[in-house]
């Protein structure tokens, strides 16, 4: 059997003790666990960055990884702790939307995780990463069964649509649901579904600018010139040639993209 | 055997080569250690910090982890190399104090690491993390008995106290011993030690507030409302619901916390 | 035989998936490997940053370690993929010069990379990491002979001359390389060359100020004292003691430096 993967993503950032300590835990359950580092730097609180953040992640690794997710807000409070199966991996996280894409991509079923015996003896009301989703994660990576961690629930945190409406006969609002280390912005736009963009004229609104060109990779163009572009999660992006798009069009996670196709 | 777990501390970054070069070496030594970064964002020259970083972190690590700690201002002084042996674990850093919390909370033995042969070749003036402290480590993880580093010593440097001092029959001062992520401010009162906390009416003066609540999670009360709460390490930490105590109070490390019991 | 060790150099950052992305589909491959984070604070698209970083820590790895840099503005252009032989260990990469010290200082073999069997399925134009560099150097990792990879080229991009310049018969005009995350300023001035400047009076000008003193060790003099080092790498640093040089000298990488030998 080989040895079992865990990634962790959290907004602990990199100052301070806490994911060393969630590592410590795990080793200490499963020695032979291989902890991957997802991220941690995800901003204080947004849940929604950490599940955009997990979306992009897990279709890439092997089957049966866990996928640990801690950006709790809610933590000591009574969002619960869940155990989702979904295409052939598990994700340990709160109830609070951290794997709203995952939900909404994927079939799943979802599990509330109660069995004290797989937490930390003493359980703070502060630290739930270390004392709740750390040890779950090493116990299922050890080998205990998923049904053991709880019963299935179907009154888990559904999300809303994540897509973009449709708003004229060939017009689309969408928005911006990440701002890469780049300035890329990354759209809801995905290509599998709006193919028409790559196939005639088109126009993409964004702030106050207006992008109708597809380009095929970021080094294409004038330094600076914006442009579209697939990007590697085949999200349409709105991006600039070695510049920061974002801060060319002054634009935030959130901010509307109008869509239309002539 | 399981293969040995080495963790990292430093303050050397995550900008730089420095702390992938002493895993190379560490790997080279000991290819099957299992090496994990607990910080390397310790500011710069902060021997307080990283105390108190590796405090929290290794009661959570398996027996027999050693745990390495460069934060070293005085490399290439007469400062010295040692190795600690303390709650079933191993500590490897420079003797300036950055073991001062293990020191306090753990009965413990110390060596002066001297013997060369666990170096590498040449030992730079700049860099023992890579040249000292990582391989000592390895070749530590590897087996090596840790009586073959150097002999016991006894005039390391001794903390002083990191307890907080009585100044009235009910009253105490502490400090802030340290400001997390979040903006919690972690005082060096423990819950173990000022139970009465939890049992009646108190009040903790930080700056020039008063805080007499006890919250039992984060998610309590308000947004921005400053409260108490016993932290995950059993400090009583000075926070606040979704929102940073540190910059609300306008504290810092160091600044004196008035604890009065009614 | 033991695991294989592969390293990552990026300027992914750490808030987005792509780190994580990459590990994934190196541990789908090679399920064994051991992977070493390098760097992912290499500014963005710096490409002489990554080359400096990735030159001084493979000379701590053991043979046969693999080492993936990704700093690679030319994504999705022609510029290629290469795998250079060097030192007994395998470097990938684009041929953009991110090995210019490694090809400067080794004896070395550089292939075009062509197999696109090695490659994830669909290769995207804009993720060459993920999608070519991870998956070729795991399944170098995991035993693939690198001469499958692809041909042998040689008319890959070669470095310009990193050495300083003699400008008068005991004068030299060098360059600042590097500034570390303590403000040290390292220069091109390699120690093993410049002899002379442990043998008697020197002075090196950089930005408005003349250095004439070489220190033993940081803690040396007064705190904030301007003075050369010997550098860990063997390279001549400009430091201060618990100061950043950068920051006292206002200079930055590029800037020059002038060494005359009395």
């Amino acid at each position: 059997m080989p040895s079992s993967i865990l990634t962790l993503t959290t907004d602990f950032g990199h100052t301070d003790h806490f994911v060393g300590t969630m590592k410590g835990v795990i080793l200490g359950i499963q020695r032979a666990a291989r902890i991957v580092d997802l991220c941690h730097e995800v901003a204080a609180f947004d849940v929604a960055g950490a599940a955009f953040l997990i979306s992009q992640a897990y279709p890439y690794f092997p089957p049966k990884t866990v996928h640990v997710v801690v950006v709790d807000p809610g933590v000591g409070t009574s969002r619960r702790p869940i155990l989702v199966e979904a295409a052939g991996q598990y994700f340990i996280g709160p109830d609070n939307g951290v794997f709203a894409f995952v939900l909404s991509n994927e079939k799943h079923r979802v599990r509330h995780i109660t069995a004290a015996r797989y937490f930390r003896k003493a359980v703070s009301q502060t630290f739930h990463g270390r004392d709740v989703f750390a040890p779950a994660a090493a116990h299922l990576a050890k080998g205990v069964p998923a049904a053991r961690f709880g019963k299935l629930i179907d009154d888990y945190l559904r999300p809303s649509s994540l897509k973009p409406e449709r708003t004229a006969r060939r017009g689309w609002t969408g928005q911006i649901l990440r701002i890469d280390r780049f300035g890329n912005l990354i759209t809801n736009f995905h290509i599998d579904e709006f193919q028409l963009v790559e196939q005639g004229p088109f126009e993409m609104q964004v702030g106050l600018q207006y992008v109708r060109k597809l380009a095929q990779s970021y080094g294409e163009g004038d330094i600076g010139e914006v442009f579209a572009i697939v990007g590697s999660s085949g999200m349409i992006e709105v991006s600039a040639n070695q510049a920061s798009a974002a801060r060319i069009l002054g634009c935030g996670v959130g901010a509307p993209v109008e869509l239309r196709i002539f």
